[in-house]
């Protein structure tokens, strides 16, 4: 029976100012980490969290199955950020509205870079290439923050269209993005039309670039698209 | 440095007649095998054969990085089962008539079968789960096949849509379908159309199914996909 030498997972809380916004992340990195690390940065859907399921299991894989370090930050108005808990409705109601705030993405870009800041004193990571991870939200901002950071390599996106309030912005952000891409849509998606999410993968300016459906609404993507997100995101960071 | 211990492949050709048609085959096995293995049929697409080069690279990595073993035959006019060599457009041109022949579609399940038969007597293989793997024509003649014969527990099928003579028998079978299935789509495909390429994944009975889509025509599916094909037939039929 082989030995598993997988390394073990340490996670670290950390929180940052950024323009009199407290933003809270997470850091995960091998126990036995000794030298720079690939890092990927996942961005969690709307009502969601940095320690949200789906973000914990796609953390842990990235660092157990490929010495990849990762980190997350609450969105606005999510997680951590909120002094009083609220239900899932009214925090996408809020959402909505935040989503509507003009500087809503440049604040968003300014808080990854602060936290990226941040987990360069914790870990040795953020001088290697990284990659970005997010889906619906996790897109919405993620886009923004990957077509404008050149030390973003690589690239999963997907459960959102050109649509909403930002489109126009996230349609010229996907048109400069020149990672590879791996874009994931759910063909039943209630939220996003399939016409809208083919519409932005057409946008993306990649040209190594695919597409991932699977049945099922907007919150149904299978554990088989964690699985091909870590290996791809480790492959190309390894590169 | 570690030892190499993937197995290598015997090809070995094979040949069987049905109804007074001739069916030319390759079968590839590991040469360490010395009990049942699961088996994939590969059937090339139109003008190819089956000894293709991505035919060949499927099979090869079927067998050395998996252990299971594959099969192709060739299709109707193509190949060996060509008296007299032929361009491209000669042999596109012919095939378009054959699609248009009722009776073609069951003739090629029939050339299967036999072909499985034949391959019995070759190799401990036919017995366990098998998979197939088709594109364009592959599929034409794939669906029906793997709708018929329930031993096939996993296929990969795409670069079609419910278009052509056969679409009808095509729509039906997909329907029956109820295997896991990997759909691959060229979202550039200049032969057919993403429309009805969608309408096809969307007959798939299936509960259990993915579509995977990449830029570029026809016949420029990346490399990529081989791969993931090959790790999506063996996991399923290892399970």
């Amino acid at each position: 029976m082989p030995l598993d030498v997988r390394p073990e997972v340490k996670e670290t809380p950390f929180g940052v100012d950024v323009a009199g916004r407290h933003v809270p992340g997470v850091l995960w990195t091998p126990t036995t980490a000794d030298g720079p690390l690939p890092l990927v940065l996942i961005g969690h859907g709307a009502t969601r969290h940095k320690r949200i399921d789906y973000v914990l299991a796609l953390a842990r894989r990235l660092v157990r199955n490929y010495s990849v370090a990762a980190m997350a930050i609450d969105g606005p108005g999510h997680g951590d950020r909120r002094s009083i808990a609220a239900d899932e409705m009214t925090v996408f109601g809020e959402f909505l509205s935040e989503w509507s705030r003009p500087t809503s993405v440049d604040e968003m870009v300014a808080d990854w870079q602060a936290a990226l800041s941040a987990v360069r004193d914790l870990a040795p990571v953020g001088q290697c290439p990284m990659g970005y991870w997010g889906l619906s939200m996790g897109t919405i901002y993620g886009i923004p923050l990957a077509a404008m950071d050149p030390k973003i390599r690589v690239g999963v996106f997907g459960l959102m269209g050109l649509v909403g309030p930002t489109r126009e912005r996230l349609a010229r952000d996907a048109v400069n993005l020149d990672c590879p891409v791996l874009f994931i849509q759910q063909w039943n998606d209630s939220l996003i039309t399939r016409t809208s999410s083919f519409e932005l993968f057409d946008a993306i300016g990649s040209p190594d670039k695919r597409l991932h459906s699977h049945p099922g609404d907007h919150s149904e993507v299978p554990p088989e698209e964690l699985a091909f997100s870590a290996a791809f995101l480790a492959e190309h960071l390894a590169s």
